[in-house]
């Protein structure tokens, strides 16, 4: 793919099956929006400049840890989002992807109301690897998803390490899930993310009342002596009962409350994310375009290797790399 | 400084210099270590390169919140490492100084007994900055000490937002640092720094010695519900008073068995260590190449501005910056 004409007729049929409507042709472009395929890039890049959102939109991510209810959540969220007129996309960002290597099924299963929606789109996180330190494709497949229309992105996130932060990163909202918990729980007190959250939600509140409303108290209190990342925004923390489709309308309207109140602010965040990615795809394509040859890698990861084995010192290694 | 002669001759004066035990000499190359100055790199590397440890090295960060006492205990911990027939050099990370854009001064006065003894090297952290992207040269400088043959190396961070987990990358034992606490007192738990702390020091235990003995049992049950980085190792938790001299060689002890008993573990940790420090220099010194031309940086600059502004799409300003 060097001609440009050939380029370019390849970026107009992905702009056609983009805006055709027909999902199967969107998941497609977005595995291809996902490919980690070194001739890929050109292609993709030229699609994704000639990308525009069709609506204003809202990134909403969702985190919490294993088990806390995420898919009933946002399948039930993303639901009532559907009956305002929104279009909405699930994107989910899954470590244990990373870990398999492999692809994530049984989202369709997991959020079967949703997936069968007409004005809804489930993405399963095939590609969320890091592997050969490529970052997640996520910020590309949110931008394919507005430029086809859907208005509310929901991002999933596994609340493991360092991927919530991440998330934040890339999204105007980030609700906060988590379960009733124990007065010992350590659980409850995740400083980093508590700091990121807009909204916390305690989700399974049918399943212990007593408890759930303990747990409420306790992520008020604990809240109130953090930071603020938008002062103006005072964060709430809400009873949900996914399962059971409790509190869900609640959390919607207080998203987008938060929409309204914190325009603004949604408009320098999303400012600053910009850069920030900005300056991330620099960094990667000029490395990747100097690791493009074979021999350029084969001889990062011998003097890697060295280094690492104390058989080389890291500057005379550097400086081999820098002739390169 | 194109010629290889005079490279070679400016790299000979400076392990002349670093060799000579001069301690004006030493303050001068750790400065021309730390410049950021592009014309520098090539005569910094060529010398970093031909830099090796004189003895076995211990690294030890110790960091803990402002107000911890960390200062009056790295002058007593590191005049007790003197004593020993310990050579100390004490390095500073202090974000601070990256927001004030000066370099600290008063580190002598903050240590006046370790910065007055022969066997010790106290350097203020003149150049802890990541202005234009570039690390601050905390391990280059290390390096360097190393190389002037001090063998035990305390790295000084103020615990605020990452410095400290950066800072675990970079030791072979990381100390955390508190003072005694209320049993509401958030700040007790941070889990990040909890999870990454190998020796926990209550400091300031003089104060107050039964919310020391609180704070004590608070952190040992916070610390049994966490991860343990090295499975061997017991994370102790102990009672200091650095401004009355109390516990000072219980910690130094304890720091000598961490050292004894988890020999293998520090090699790996370092092996690891060398491998993404070498990821890090290959990706910064790349990106300097692409962007030594002053042109590029200033295309870069006005992109990027635009992308911020909205007013240019993300990819189009990417396709730009690579058709440089």
């Amino acid at each position: 793919m060097n001609n440009t004409s050939d380029l370019s007729a390849s970026v107009d049929k992905l702009l056609e099956d983009l805006h055709s409507g027909n999902r199967r042709l969107l998941a497609k472009t977005l595995s291809f929006v996902e490919s980690t395929r070194d001739e890929d890039v050109a292609v993709r890049d030229a699609f994704l400049a000639r990308l525009r959102p069709k609506h204003t939109t809202q990134r909403i991510a969702l985190s919490g840890p294993p088990g806390a209810g995420k898919s009933t959540l946002i399948e039930h969220l993303g639901l009532s989002y559907v009956a305002t007129g929104s279009r909405v996309a699930v994107v989910a960002i899954d470590p244990s992807s990373v870990r398999s290597g492999g692809s994530i099924l049984g989202d369709k299963v997991r959020m079967p109301e949703l997936s069968a929606n007409d004005r809804a789109f489930v993405r399963p996180s095939a590609s969320a690897t890091t592997l050969g330190g490529t970052a997640p494709r996520t910020r590309e497949v949110m931008m394919v998803l507005e430029a086809a229309g859907y208005d509310r992105i929901l991002l999933e996130t596994v609340g493991v390490g360092q991927s919530e932060i991440h998330a934040s990163d890339m999204v105007d909202l980030f609700v906060y899930l988590t379960t009733p918990a124990g007065g010992d729980d350590i659980q409850a007190v995740k400083r980093g993310i508590m700091e990121v959250a807009d909204i916390i939600v305690v989700n399974k509140a049918d399943t212990d009342r007593a408890r759930t409303q303990k747990t409420i108290g306790m992520m008020t209190a604990l809240r109130s002596l953090l930071h603020s990342k938008i002062s103006e925004w005072q964060v709430p923390c809400l009873p949900v009962s996914a399962l059971h489709r409790e509190g869900i309308e609640e959390l919607r309207t207080r998203c987008d409350a938060f929409f309204e109140q914190c325009a603004k602010q949604v408009t320098d965040i999303r400012r600053e994310q910009r850069g920030l990615w900005f300056d991330e795809l620099v960094t990667e394509r000029i490395l990747q375009r100097f690791f493009h040859r074979a021999e350029h890698r084969t001889m990062r990861e011998a003097l890697r290797s060295d280094v690492v084995q104390g058989s080389r010192e890291i500057f005379d290694a550097l400086s081999i790399i820098l002739t390169l």
